[in-house]
C-alpha cells in the first residue's frame, strides 16, 4: 500500500489520487500510465514515485480508502431505530453518497480484475463489511417479523446493485430532483423485503 | 459498422468477435490492440482489416449485435399473459440470459464511454428499447391495479440494475443454484412493484 512519505506527498497525494481516480474512471486502469498521471497532476512523473511505489498500490489506495470512507460514513449515519427506518437510512445514504461519487462506484466496480490477488482479498472482505451492515438490517427484521426475506444476504446484494444503479443514469438537472429519485427506490426497496401478503392479482 | 467481406471473413468473423469480447472483458477496450485481437484469434493483423476497418468499429459491433440478439431472444420468450405473468417471465429470462454472457453484460456497461457519440447514440437507443419492454409490462400492470408504481421508468431502470447485478457474483457449484437465485430475486421485484397494503410496521 502507498505510503506518504515527508512534507511533499502530503501536499501532492490527494491531487494524484484525484488525479488518479478521475484518469482510471475516464480511460480504465490499463490504459493509463504513470507519465499521464503525473501529466494531470502537473508533476513530473518522478515526483509520483515519492508518493506511490507503483500504478497497482494507486488503485489498491483507492479502492480501499474509498470503502473505508463509506464504511465509516455509514456507521456515523446509522441513528437506529426499528429495522425499517435503519433500512430507509441506508437506502437514502447509498445513493446520495454515491451520486456524489460516481467514479468511485464506477472504478470500484471495473477495475476488481486489476487488483492483484492479494489487494483483491482486501478489498472484497471491505465490500462484504459494507454488505453485511445491510444483512445485519435485515437479519433484524426479519428476527421482529417485519420483513419477509428468504435469504438476507442475497437481498442485500440485490439492494445494493439496485442502488448502484442510480449512478449511470441520474443526471442532475433532469426530470426528477435526488429527493423522488430516493423515495421512489426506497419505496420498491421498501416493499421488495417486507412481509406482504399475496394478493389474488400476483398469485401464480 | 464492420461488413463482412467475402467468404474468408465469414470463418473467421465470429471468432475474431468472440476474441475481441474476451480481451476487452479482461483488460478494457483501450488497453487491446487489434495486434493482440489478431495474435488471440492466431491470424495476422492484416486479415483483421478484412473484417471490421478498425477496433472502434469492433467494439460497435459487439455492443449492437448483443443489444439486437437481447431483444430478439426476449421477444421470443415473452408469451404474454398477465403483467405479474409477463414480469415474472421477462425476470427470469434476464437473469439466465446474462448469466451464460457476463462478458456482455460487463462490456455493455463498462465500455459505453469508449463508443464514439454517433455510436453510443445508436446502443443508447437499443437499450431504451429494452428497457421499454419492461415499462409496457409495469405500464399494463398499473393500469389493471396489480402494480403500485409511482413512475414506470424509473421502476424499469431499478429492476435491471437489480437483476444485472446477480452476474457480478453469481459462481456455477457456488451455495445457491440458478433456480433458487431466480426465485429469490423474482419475489423481490413482484413485491417492490406490488400494490401492497402499507404495514403498521412499515408505516412511518
Amino acid at each position: 500500500m502507498a505510503r506518504k512519505q515527508g512534507s511533499h506527498a502530503g501536499i501532492t497525494g490527494p491531487k494524484i489520487r484525484d488525479a488518479a481516480l478521475r484518469l482510471f474512471a475516464r480511460h480504465g486502469y490499463a490504459a493509463v500510465s504513470m507519465r499521464q498521471i503525473a501529466g494531470e497532476v502537473g508533476v513530473q512523473a518522478g515526483a509520483l514515485y515519492l508518493y506511490t511505489p507503483d500504478k497497482q498500490s494507486l488503485l489498491f489506495d483507492l479502492m480501499t480508502s474509498h470503502m473505508e470512507e463509506l464504511l465509516s460514513a455509514w456507521d456515523a449515519a446509522d441513528s437506529g431505530g426499528t429495522p425499517c427506518d435503519r433500512l430507509e437510512a441506508f437506502a437514502r445514504f447509498h445513493i446520495r453518497y454515491h451520486l456524489d461519487r460516481p467514479d468511485n462506484i464506477f472504478i470500484a466496480y471495473m477495475e476488481l480484475r486489476n487488483l492483484e490477488p492479494e489487494n483483491f482479498a482486501v478489498v472484497e472482505d471491505l465490500r462484504d463489511a459494507y454488505e453485511s451492515r445491510l444483512v445485519e438490517i435485515l437479519d433484524a427484521g426479519r428476527a421482529d417479523g417485519s420483513f419477509d426475506i428468504p435469504d438476507t444476504r442475497l437481498a442485500a446484494k440485490a439492494a445494493i446493485s439496485m442502488l448502484n444503479g442510480v449512478t449511470t443514469w441520474y443526471r442532475e438537472g433532469g426530470r426528477l430532483g435526488r429527493d423522488q429519485v430516493e423515495a421512489i427506490y426506497w419505496d420498491m426497496l421498501r416493499k421488495s423485503v417486507s412481509a406482504m401478503p399475496e394478493t389474488e392479482a400476483l398469485d401464480r
